[in-house]
């Protein structure tokens, strides 16, 4: 995941991995690294285990110390690992970020504590630098997660140069899911020089990298790496809108269902596992007519591109 | 806590109670079990523990745990309690809801799994049956923890029903704290005879009486309560719209500063205990500047009262 530049860590196409599950709703954690392999070898340059997308706070906090350490067993670098470690209790956020770096996997991915809404800049603040210094890890590196729709909170500009000045080094980068484009452009605007600003949907992914973005992390991935790799590899190219087109038009026929489950629904499919299509509750599967749907939906998508 | 009716087993006037804090942050679960004796000696028909004004999700749950073990160590009755156990994992829900009940603690407010948001009925059904299921108690008495601008989903109407049947005597009731009368109307009306229907706010406590709520779950009581004991004592009388309209101008005042950092500010000043200021992170002690102005209109709803 090592960027280009001297300062920028992460760049390019990174993976927001699925968790794949037993029946029993367990994690299948030899089945995650097998996927994180065969997305490094499509063209990732890394992978984000444990965000949104991997389901991270339907699991406990021990379940996801141990899916998280079977990876490097399994002959995943941790340098091309992040793993999402925030939570709404500051003590349990800065437990799984000591844990990542027990394990050599030095990005984090920080949601801010999402439980309460309305609150300040100097709550978020306090709650980040209780993080960071209950961590005391000069090798930590942390990525700000910006997914107010989940959240309800917000990383506000003066509360991201607040906490750069108080931790320059360690606050890394920003993914920023918010999936608004002006908001995003803003944000490479003002960080892209000083920060990697990973926009949180290949949609943008052109558009990003031209307004200061370092590369994407996104859920599609998990399906359409390839493309999506290409389409990096590609930027500044005059085949590259084509390819952006391509990949917008795949990421609009899945968004269009539940992100997750139909993420899952293809995965199942493509490879013959059935169990890939299990999700742990507040998610749902996708049910078979939805599933054939998505299937048709796709299948439009392709041969449009 | 115990109702008046056969089934009804929770209802009056139910403080929703602050978590006192160490400068370190650390609960301070003696003091705790200090302001609930102070909360039922004052009329309170119960507590609620480690809800949202407790700040229950800021906590780990080991210090959930040992909160709450403290108060039945401390004389406090474990019929007296209800204890917040919602969490976003399912597996975390059951292991507090489990512990509550091997104190003794029979009545849990759950929250629904509360980071995706618009998630389905199905899958919100399988984190609750997933939950009751694996609590396994027939002692068990969930209230329903309604309070969508804090979690992003809502139990609906046909989502409730369907858990009643299919957990009939295990489900008791809703705590409703959308803020929205219509709202909470609606569900008194539907289910007040089923349910012990809790609204979030005394401000509309004659109102969903008379609806057919069974009484309140509120925050306020922490700084108001023998005047909102008074007033459900006094339902039905002549004299109660008068003392609803006192409790209700205290309710506005306070609801003009951030919720529990104002009330932990009033129960310093009044206790002189000033390490009752504490909170975590992303709340904020009120500024200095900021409880002058909370003192100022609270005097000014005691003059109009």
């Amino acid at each position: 995941m090592t960027g280009p530049a001297g300062r920028s860590s992460a760049s390019g196409v990174i993976a927001a991995a699925l968790t794949p599950m037993r029946d029993d709703l367990a994690a299948d954690a030899d089945l995650l690294a097998e996927h994180c392999r065969l997305l490094l070898n499509a063209g990732c340059s890394g992978i984000v285990v444990l965000g949104t997308t991997g389901e991270a706070n339907s699991f406990t906090l021990d379940e996801r110390e141990r899916i998280l350490a079977r990876l490097p067993d399994s002959g995943i670098a941790p340098a091309a690992l992040m793993v999402g470690t925030g939570c709404c209790a500051v003590s349990d956020a800065a437990r799984l970020t000591k844990h990542a770096l027990s394990l050599g996997v030095e990005r984090v991915l920080l949601l801010p504590p999402f439980y309460y809404r309305g609150v300040s800049d100097d709550g978020l603040f306090a709650a980040l630098a209780q993080t960071i210094e209950a961590v005391a890890d000069p090798r930590l590196r942390v990525y700000l997660y910006q997914i107010p729709q989940n959240t309800g909170v917000e990383f506000s500009v003066e509360l991201i140069e607040r906490l750069l000045r108080a931790y320059p080094g360690v606050i890394a980068g920003i993914k920023d899911s918010c999936g608004e484009w002006p908001a995003t452009q803003a944000l490479c605007a003002r960080f892209g020089e000083r920060l990697d600003v990973l926009v949180g949907s290949e949609r943008f992914l052109l558009r990003a990298l031209g307004a200061g973005a370092a590369g994407c992390v996104t859920a599609s991935a998990n399906v359409n790496a390839t493309a999506i790799a290409k389409l990096y590899a590609a930027r500044g190219d005059p085949a590259a809108p084509e390819l952006q087109s391509s990949v917008t038009a795949w990421r609009s026929a899945i968004e269009t269902f539940p992100l997750i489950a139909a993420l899952k629904e293809i995965v199942a499919r493509r490879s013959g596992i059935e169990r890939w299509r299990n999700v742990r509750p507040p998610l749902c599967p996708l049910p078979a007519r939805v599933a054939q749907a998505l299937d048709r939906r796709l299948q439009q998508a392709q041969a449009k591109a």
